[in-house]
């Protein structure tokens, strides 16, 4: 359940306000030796409190590796990542312990389990996704260096503002050189308007995150229940927030007739490209050598400081409006989890360690 | 790789133009009395040849449960679906042996284990769907009988003509008097006519399958990786053709606020429920007890009369125009493919016969 | 619950007297040559009605391929193996339907499901391991062909006749022109002699049997829940009748001295050996090199002759003697299935068509 | 790879030699009140340093829950069982970082990942079934409290002293009397003299443990991969230095007629027994409500200070002769891991979480 992946295996494990959060990582090759800095820039990445746009919780968010790592590279064996919890000001949420906050996970979880822990989301919070990060981080690394596979991520919308582009692969730098991680500088700057007000209307906004993954051989995937593109949307519809997700064309293929969407292939030089990628990279959830292009659909953060009504575990009318620390938007944040999740499902197609 | 399922398992077998196609369906309850009857009528919606709109090829899909069957009732054991393979003309497709068709899965299947079983598509085909319906009604005839939960699906979309309404829920008799299965007839009216229109301009159209899932309690789910959600979107994006997933308001949540799309919860006579569904009834991967709502987009079918340009395995250039039989649109048919997925996937949370 | 292995996935289904016993092998690499006739070879060792000593229900176990197969090669595509039931005498068992048989799975299975198909013991029967074996040939044919890892077994023990030898492997001519699979004419002589001794007082034998694996080379295996011992110990385990597992030196160890048992690593003229073999060619879960060595203990069958005090579903006191056909001694039968389930625990490590 | 069970599931990291060993726990029911006594005291009986007859590696094994716990109760969540390693002479081992050392895994490990952490064997060392224990006892503890399941296991044999008995069932009191656990004080002497020549000797002992599981309702089990007796066989191979398993009259069964050995099933006063258990409460794979009763038989440590001759990496011929702290027979201390094992499995089948 908290388990993902067949060869490449990360287990998760924390609360927002325990004592830590983490991730084993199993299935992992051995003789990779570890970018630490890598890793540690895409936890920078997700952390809290990078930029004035997100919630002024605090953590460093260093992560320990606790195992399977000897003389500075990985043994085979599973790696455990760390991360402390540090900057959780549980009494923040003491008046909220009986209340089921309007599209939290509070009353499902509830229902689930017969108790929670309320504090910042339990395990609900996203705050576990820094432990994905840490072990996905890794296997990213590992699929550049070891397979020139290059994963990347980017904001093409929050609220109603969108960045529409031609080119669909970006350079890194031009993603963070924006704060909201949009390669564009007109786009960013609306973005970063929308999401001001939003923060000074005490409400929130949702997003679009376009995923772009190069490199892929055409070959990886498996029929019938464990297509690539199956996995994918599997993977990314574990995120937090995420709602939708789609892969080349879409939703918009629906409204289209073959012969405008069908990807016709041709001899580029020697090779077998496709000349649209209207399928996006898979076909038959088979990779088809072309680029693997995704969009994910976040939902606006749920916590908001409008005042909303709502009811408690003994079914009486609440009102509520938060006061404690919350992102008005999570979509620049979760970049860095949408690359991990992707990075940990090519992952388990391509690297077999058995 | 073609199991579905951790505690109600399918295996699915089979290719176009092989003897058989099936399933083992694994984990079932003992002392289930088996209806027939209902499992027909699923793949009855599925089989071609139902209607004018459908390929021509001509199965009469009759299914045989081969056991885990005692004197008419589930044994525990697992059972054995299988579907004979009768009306395949394998030389239709002897001139597509080496061509790679646009939007198909023949060069990525090739690229993957260097052969593929041509005909009709082989493996890839949607042919194999036949297996899942069978084993797959079987779980959704159980969980209406023995949780009253009701998997229903119904089209909304079929190229340009979309069918809106306020209402999700459709009796299947509405739904089934449609043979483009949508529960209105003015829409349908249209959505024939752009099928035929579609036809007659040797071409195709994708479209968009609503789910609803009505009865499922609140507390189905686990996270962290476990998600009904993340679960359906694996289960939807594994059959043909499929390109987007959505769950709730899906994608059209990222440009609203959360002031505006926040389920506030409400006391309804002593029950909670929510007063809007933008959540689609899965709050952290886990039921709230409100209908699960889900959008399942299809792309336009691959196979078109139309010329197309495409390579064949020797890297040459080649014209395409499809003459085989095939459908303009699979939309229709793929309603009860998207039910069985629901089902197979609410059943694997469900049930638990361990 | 009726799949066995990760990458090489065996899925079983049927009853001793339904309509047919089979299974579909899933991860099989493509492009493999069927050789059919190596299969049936082993399926005709296990069949009943081989010899004299074996039960006289006659099924030809004639095996039929579904699917996955194109052109006499595999295509990567499941592959289902299907056996029809012929010569099953269901009426045999009308007595036995409330009829708890000691030491039979009647009463487990039960408790388990609330009901059974009583008829030659349903699914508790040895008859569907006919289609483990049909499957499991295959990978045992693909292990020898294309690694050169050969899966042999035979009989050291029926009743208290016991082979012991020097020499650990055999060819397998030597082992199958003994009835007993025994290869050595004069245990074999004595075993044919308990056996019958045992049919005439209308009594039943067990035995052992002993599996080498000859091949694979040094480093397969995972640590620590995935170990190659823990993989094949569990396989074992699976078979009817089986109540033992021990590999290389086994629970002899447990009274020696580390001085004595310890394997040295040798120099071999350029490859690392041990000097002994009582690890039996696994190391901390992982191959070494050297013959893997195992002993698989069978208790008598359960069905004799004799009459016998057991229990009736309504709790009251019956005796019972077996009428039915049945083994007097089922050790030798069981060779094949003990050499299929070691292919396909090796199997599921070695290849990995991900 | 490195996580056990389907329902609770356990997964481990963690060597020697490194910062900390420690295991995740999925699966396990929300609201049970934890009793760390109860887990320490298992870790205590599995701790090096607890008696003058184990190694003098001083441990405190103090356990730590990092998540997955709320307000002294379990959530639902994962749950961390993190220990510190502590005394830990990595020094010690500097001359065998290239050796491989007679029936360790240094060999099998060198060849299945190309390095190795050599520091106390690494990954390899039962110092990680720490993180099991810990794990596992809250499993048995549950069992215990829940479902009135009591697992045990006690010691019957070291080298050449056998414990025999008809009552196979013990107070934990009685078997904790003993230093080598052994239920009876006679043999208790004998062993610990055997185990104090031995030391004396620089040699080891191997020895047997049997467990008894009783409480376990008929009808827990599947047919026919996922035997409850096989996945003990399995959880019981993977414990280090164990070579072999039986259940009930286990390999005795093979020199004995289906007469003698058969279990007839009795009323006894309104329930179901059976005469005799010759199939150790399991038959066809599903407990029949008797006591489970197994034996798990141990190789000698595989550490002794008696010279040895081996190679290393080099493929040199070397002497060896230990000098590292380690155990003349770590039959004792792993009492508590066999239980734990044997929780995790029964627990596996039982609890669902789902």
């Amino acid at each position: 359940m908290n388990t993902l992946g067949k060869n490449i295996r990360l287990t998760s494990y924390g609360e927002s306000h325990g004592i830590a959060v983490g991730a084993i990582l199993d299935g992992f090759p051995a003789g990779f030796e570890i970018d630490q800095s890598f890793i540690q820039r895409q936890l920078d990445r997700r952390r809290p409190g990078q930029s004035a746009l997100t919630t002024t919780r605090n953590e460093s968010d260093i992560v320990t590796l606790q195992s399977g790592v000897f003389e500075g590279k990985t043994t085979g064996a599973p790696i455990h990542f760390q991360l402390l919890n540090k900057d959780s000001n549980s009494d923040d949420y003491d008046h909220l312990k009986n209340i089921y906050r309007p599209s939290h996970a509070d009353y499902s979880y509830a229902m689930r389990y017969g108790t929670r822990d309320h504090r910042g989301g339990g395990r609900s919070s996203a705050r576990v996704t820094a432990g994905w990060v840490a072990g996905g981080a890794m296997v990213q690394d590992f699929l550049f260096k070891n397979h020139q596979i290059n994963v990347s991520a980017y904001v093409t919308q929050i609220g109603s503002i969108h960045f529409e582009s031609y080119d669909e692969s970006f350079l890194r730098s031009s993603i963070d050189e924006s704060i909201v991680r949009c390669p564009n500088a007109d786009s960013t700057q609306k973005m970063i308007e929308a999401v001001q007000l939003a923060k000074a209307q005490k409400d929130s906004l949702g997003g679009v995150i376009k995923l772009v993954i190069s490199g892929v051989p055409a070959g990886i995937g498996n029929p019938v229940f464990d297509k690539l593109s199956a996995s994918l949307a599997h993977a990314m519809m574990s995120i937090n927030a995420v709602k939708g997700f789609e892969i080349g064309g879409g939703f918009s293929l629906s409204s289209k007739k073959g012969s405008e969407v069908n990807d016709s292939f041709v001899n580029d030089g020697g090779d077998i490209k496709t000349k649209s990628n209207f399928s996006g990279g898979i076909q038959g959830g088979i990779s088809n050598g072309m680029d693997i292009v995704c969009n994910v659909a976040f939902k606006p953060t749920s916590t908001i400081g409008v005042t909303q009504q709502t009811v408690d575990s003994e079914f009486q009318s609440v009102a509520l409006s938060a006061t404690g620390r919350h992102d008005p938007c999570v979509v620049p944040r979760a970049v860095p989890i949408v690359e991990t999740m992707a990075a940990l499902v090519i992952g388990d197609y391509l690297i077999n360690n058995c």
